[in-house]
């Protein structure tokens, strides 16, 4: 049960001009849900009940997202941006009833673990005042160093401001703050913009509070978890240390990854164990995949569930509404959308299935095309168990092929096929002796008139 | 002409609980080849020629995939864990008539190299009693230490029993030890198991042989070589170790990998002269490809032949039984199967040609479809040299199409068709006017119908 | 304006045996592109105006790479292969009417970059008589050490010639040179051959230059700039630098790669701002990209237009001459050749469209193949705006389908369609009652037999 007595503040106002692009910068994607996304997603699992997300002015595809994917939560704008403490003001109506502990995060910092919000919480819990996430790296150059005394948080110093010794620390600032909540509204409020920027800084609340007698404590986070992105070679960082960790949890729940580097994984996408991925498999969001499943090379899976068994590709495309039975085959070159293939079943090869049912153990011969759109409606193709769809079949939507049915190659299906019967539909074969050299003696004098003209 | 007076100890009875995984560990494939497959593919080519494998009970895959790779072997069953030297003692009968050598191998190191083997059987042949196989490592934690007198072996130290000193040593255990064959039976049967586990270490072996007074050495494998594999995390990075060398021995050979680490080999791909293969290419098992073949991206090739210069892909899918002729080309979503494609025939596009034969010089049209199947058996589709088969045919098997025929497009052939002819099976065209546009009112009022029910 | 008081000699005759190739070296590519190809690029956009390229004897398709890549080159052939400035010698007629400024580079040495071109001729526009290119690396092994006195270079030390206070020495010899016009044939005249291999080294110009009093300074390259290439290994090392940095390129211009690392360029790629590239895909020669389109997972693209807001793939596959218009879908198991798909237009799975036009806001159904191919001569199939083109339909070309018009699916289209009207073109369907099981049973006992016999 999330506790409703805690509240995030998740900054997301930022247009990220870096970026180079038309999406507010939160709106980028990792693991095929957005940045901001996979801040929600964490708070959601650290079971912080109350969320603030404060947006740009003008943004509505991220207060569409925020809907979806926390629909509690509330939307506040900031119309200017003076700084993360002024961003933090703008959602004042989340505060204003003093929750117990109130977070502030950032959008463009996906990979910030349940784990560690729940750990900044705990402190919290404990009597902390403040707390301030920090993380330990090789490199801090750039980063606000934390000064401490044990856990005890003395100063956060800027770069710039640093000594000698103290630019050697190399435990830094992520920004992420936890506060009590009775605590939260009187620092805040104390923050001012006197400085180069002019703007209010959130960080100035560890002075602040220092000033005041209050506890302020230090919290760690691992490196990866609290990179921020604000350029695209940064996304792509941040995106392959989110595959990385994909890829070893995938392994270590019992899935072989012949090529791990060569799987991408969505933030959603489940595996059964004894699974096996061969090189060069794509997950988009929303895949399930049951125990003992073998994925072929190139095979590319979204919104799409796949029972224990069966084997998909090379060249296998799920697309959203896949349901794929046990121990059923889905081949090369073969597209399922919107389609229950049953136990057992094969599509083997150059086939799409959309909006259909394949009953258990029918078998799609290659070529096989559910004709499912009219150009303005979708329409269902019924299969029914046991069906032969011949090679190369149009089956023209709405249509149902009985159980045990067998359709003869080449036939376009417009009428239904009851159970066991046969269903012919294609012209008879006209053969002409000696009119195929013929032919081809009139396209090369064709050919040889075209050249010469 | 492999020594049968060597014998190959493999002990290959581990469940590998750590790979959660309902295979047995050895079972589980490294470049498309089982671990044990590939100890055993050393074996046979460091030419040591009594093979015994140690299996646990109930592991009737295992004995198969032994039958399969390496036929002169028995399989021992070793009935409970109870240590290496347990093990070795369960292989007995192999070991009962004093072969001239004894090598004790493992399973689960699958990139042991025959020249490794062979050193090790060489410093037999020059009279040591004991050969211990040895690695050196930057990171020697966890292992056993050796330590040395020059090249002599004066114990293995585990680390928990090892001084400061002895940490620091990085020559390392890995496990591989070579007998003299008179000096076998004897060492294993004084191994005890007075030990924490209750175990039979087979490592105990170079501490009784120097108590006899034996001549116990070191030998030296590279790292990469014997690193054993437990989790799905370490084979993965067996996987990524044997790609990696095969990609470089691929390129040393003359082949051009535009983008090496995109291309995955099985265990015995072999690539001609000039062969050119582009990014994301995926070699399985039983592949052999001829001197300037240009293999174009993601295609998958697998038990299949590639004749010189033929042009394979985008995405060709060679299944087994694929013989591609001189000067062939295969093109975008193509899929050959047990199949015959003469020199310089060509199937372009969105093709299936399973159970068949394509004549030199003979063209297939996009969305050709050979029907191989009729739900029980698999018949064949003969064409023949120079024969034109339009788009979209569907050929029926059993059917034969001669030489020089030309089949128009959209034909369901299911007569042969002889030689030079000309075959046509399709539907007269109708058009009717105006019709279009009437059909296209009533599917958007049917839609609008829908929407307002 | 290129400045033709300059030349650029680039050294392309090497055999290179190591490639164990039958191309000539310099043949082979980098990012599509020859490696003489690269440089000749390089030379042109530095704006050196001559070119003379020096190729070994019986190179034909050398000397017409060089005349595809660089109209106004002038191939010398070196008859045999005695060394650098032998080599230089053999481009005599290039320049003997004494140009400004003489540059010599190597045909193998692909990413010397246009900036570090310009900064050598810079230097001879100083005042320079002789300049050479040397970089800083990490590991000198094997190359000659320039031993300078701050910009003024004293020696090129070769290692086996060196002290050790030499051989500790960082800064390396490209090869690259660059000479006063004037002071060109002078020098290389002087350079004589009574070293082990009788060979003449431009090397050896900087002694020569030093003696008649010149000029002698070094300009720095970038160590990744000028790696030469001798073997296949070294090839693929080259094309993953050229790669790495068209990835942050691309990146940095505003396109997010979702898995750089799996994303292949070739030299001229050119994207828009907002174009999403998921993992696998592989940019051929001649691709442009509009603004926002998303680009699917295992894409393949060649000579081909892409304008805003379309969308490709999963498994699209764009050849020579696609131009896909503004927002258009081209989907799954998709070939478009020399078409051009117009503004909102749809193809979205297991379609050829090939030498044909596809009208705005059509929609083609899958399975769609054009045929238009007789065997002899290729045909056009012009398909209006607004068309539907029913699912399996088989377009024979020359063929056109007027705006709007309707064709049903499974049709084969041999006949203009009028705007609007409706076509049809299959056999009647016939149902027959019980007789799929009949069969069915007949089949069954067919395989029966088969096994029986």
């Amino acid at each position: 049960m999330p506790s409703t007595s805690r509240l995030a503040i998740v900054l997301a106002a930022g247009l990220g001009t870096r970026m180079k692009s038309d999406l507010p910068k939160v709106m980028h994607q990792v693991a095929g849900l957005s940045l901001v996304g996979h801040v929600l997603k964490a708070v959601e699992a650290a079971e912080i009940g109350r969320v603030a997300v404060v947006v740009g002015p003008d943004m509505p595809e991220l207060v569409a997202e925020v809907a979806r994917r926390a629909p509690q939560a509330q939307c506040h704008v900031q119309q200017d941006r003076l700084g993360t403490a002024h961003a933090a003001r703008a959602a004042e109506p989340a505060w204003r009833d003093l929750p117990d502990q109130v977070l502030v995060l950032f959008g463009d910092t996906p990979l910030v673990s349940p784990q560690t919000l729940a750990r900044v919480c705990a402190r919290l819990d404990e009597g902390a005042d403040v707390v301030v996430l920090g993380f330990d790296t090789e490199d801090p150059t750039g980063y606000g160093r934390l000064l401490t005394d044990g856990d005890r948080l003395l100063a956060i110093r800027e770069e710039r401001d640093a000594s000698e010794a103290e630019r050697a620390v190399r435990f830094c600032n992520s920004g992420i703050m936890g506060f009590r909540g009775t605590r939260f509204a009187g620092i805040i409020q104390r923050i001012g913009n006197a400085n180069a920027k002019g703007e209010y800084y959130l960080t100035d609340a560890v002075e602040i509070a220092a000033g005041l007698g209050l506890s302020v404590v230090t919290e760690r986070a691992d490196e990866w978890e609290v990179q921020g992105i604000n350029t695209r070679v940064q996304l792509a960082r941040v995106e392959a240390d989110y595959q990385r960790q994909a890829r070893i949890a995938a392994m270590e729940n019992g899935a072989t990854l012949v090529a791990p580097e060569t799987v991408h994984f969505s933030h959603d996408t489940r595996l059964g164990r004894d699974v096996v991925v061969e090189p060069n498999v794509v997950f988009g969001p929303g895949v399930e995949v049951g125990d003992g499943v073998t994925i072929r090379s190139f095979s590319h899976l979204e919104e799409a569930q796949v029972a224990e068994g069966a084997t998909l590709g090379p060249y296998a495309r799920l697309r959203p509404g896949a349901e794929i039975g046990a121990g059923a085959h889905i081949g090369n070159f073969v597209e399922i959308k919107n389609a229950r293939v049953e136990t057992g079943a094969k599509v083997n090869h150059l086939t799409y299935i959309g909006d259909a049912r394949v009953g258990a153990g029918a078998n799609i011969g290659a070529g096989t095309i559910t004709c499912n759109y009219d150009g303005f409606l979708k329409h269902h193709t019924d299969i029914g168990a046991g069906a032969f769809v011949g090679s190369n079949s149009t089956l023209v939507a709405p249509v149902t092929i009985g159980d045990g049915a067998y359709l003869a190659a080449g036939g376009v299906v417009t009428e239904n096929v009851p159970a066991d019967a046969l269903s012919l539909g294609r012209a008879r074969q006209v053969v002409k002796e000696g009119r195929g050299a013929q032919l081809k003696e009139r396209f090369a004098r064709a050919k040889a008139e075209k050249k010469g003209g």
